[in-house]
């Protein structure tokens, strides 16, 4: 091994994210030793046995002794709480990260319990699969996929540097943003079709027997690429939804309204103008395609 | 070659679906001879070229002449201005099929257009890619999927039996279903599914530059999977939707509740609703994997 990154890293939530990277630090050499601080004890067991930490418990100020870098990896929705039971326990110089897919919330709920001289550096990689718990985790998650860091202003340089070697190391592209910003960006990428995606789904749900099981039948027409997105973990939805309540309620709106126009240009016959917005989406595509991101 | 099912088969319309069939009968020896009209020279050169097909020509009378089995490859808007052209060519006894994704529409469309003894019997395959084209075409797209055939009501089983054989020929799945339950079924789990998807693609498409290109950069979190489905091919959709409107209509209603009651559980920060909500959309999931459909 390299001199590693850290010494010690203590992932708070051993779940898809914590324990993928988790493993990818292992693979890379980035710190000496891994630990992990969880309430379930059989995510604690889990990811001792698959070898992912070296050590598991479910005392805070056990797991936070000594480590160099916590990463976050609870559903936004319990960052309040994480903060309160690990925030006691941080040590001068120590660097707070976490994965959240927003950042406003996880900054305003975090913050103010961190001693001083513990640095918080907010960071959201954009990766994931639609299971959940350590036994799905995987070293590779993050190769080439972008990692998005939002420093807060007037953070310290040099921690913000080291969470970038973090990712970088793991394999991932480093965006630096505003936290801001990172909440709209993710409302319309992430977070509206992902709620598209639980409607539509739900819609079927609702639908009598017979025709519910022709649906599943069927599904590869369309509808199936929906429910991979919409069986995702609930809690981490349910807390990413009311933590970027402004953002999301915003871009529902501008889709209500886009669907509302085709809907109307069905019932009234109007060919050119579905042909017209078919035709335009397509450019997106293929831009996406270019940017290696398909 | 044992006895093929047909002696000519003529495809109208080469593209995507019509070449892709074109190649798996002549994989597994269903015709002795395919032959396509098509108005396009493009296709008709690129079909020739690729040897998807042993003739192609833009002369209906050249083209439906000797033909056994008629498939119509064609967006389903086309359907009247193709009938007109092909019926006064038919011969008694030969069969004439689709693989239109909607069924009322073609069926009003064509059959007042047929000659005594030529027998219709509509199709829909539910495979396809997001590509156009005979060049994107291949023998294998029907392979362990689902063909939905609609017999029409008094139409002969022989027909019938002949079409369902060329579907397994091509290894299918078979399933026999009213036209008008077909359209109510696809309305959910197609065309709703594209409609959303283009409306999602287009709001994003609205957003100012800046925020365009990170929407295009961080795809992957979500909004990746629906640009795929908005990059299909913009007439055929627009003839869809213009022709399932009652079916897309009251789909589009329900879903839209169904969001509206979503956004107003965010806007209250109804946390248990979202989660129920969110909980009961993974079981369609597991049910689409258990059919084998994933």
């Amino acid at each position: 091994m390299t001199q590693p990154l850290f010494e010690t890293i203590c992932f708070v939530g051993i779940g898809l994210i914590g324990s993928s990277l988790a493993r990818a630090v292992r693979k890379h050499g980035l710190a000496r030793r891994i630990v992990t601080l969880d309430l379930s004890e059989t995510a604690r067991r889990t990811a001792l046995e698959l070898g992912v930490v070296d050590y598991a418990t479910a005392d805070a100020a056990d797991a936070i002794k000594g480590a160099g870098l916590v990463v976050l990896g609870t559903p936004v929705g319990a960052t309040e709480e994480v903060a309160r039971a690990i925030g006691p326990h941080l040590e001068a110089g120590a660097i707070v990260t976490d994965v959240g897919s927003v950042k406003l919330a996880v900054i305003r709920d975090l913050v103010p319990h961190l001693p001083d001289g513990v640095h918080f550096v907010p960071g959201h990689p954009i990766a994931g699969t639609e299971h959940s718990g350590p036994e799905n985790g995987f070293a590779e998650l993050f190769e080439g996929r972008w990692c998005v860091v939002t420093p807060l202003s007037g953070g310290e340089q040099a921690a913000t540097d080291k969470v970038i070697a973090l990712w970088r190391g793991v394999g991932s592209m480093v965006e630096v943003m505003d936290p801001h910003h990172h909440d709209q960006v993710l409302a319309i990428t992430s977070h509206l079709p992902h709620l598209i995606a639980y409607t539509i789904v739900g819609t079927a749900n609702d639908l009598e027997g017979h025709l519910q099981q022709e649906v599943i039948k069927f599904s590869a027409s369309g509808f199936r690429d929906f429910t991979r997105i919409a069986a995702s973990d609930p809690v981490m939805w349910r807390d990413i939804f009311l933590n970027n309540r402004e953002a999301v309620l915003e871009v529902i709106q501008r889709f209500t309204e886009d669907l509302t126009a085709l809907q109307r240009a069905i019932r009234w016959g109007e060919g050119e103008v579905l042909l017209k917005h078919f035709s335009e989406t397509r450019a997106i595509r293929r831009a996406i395609i270019d940017a290696k991101q398909a």
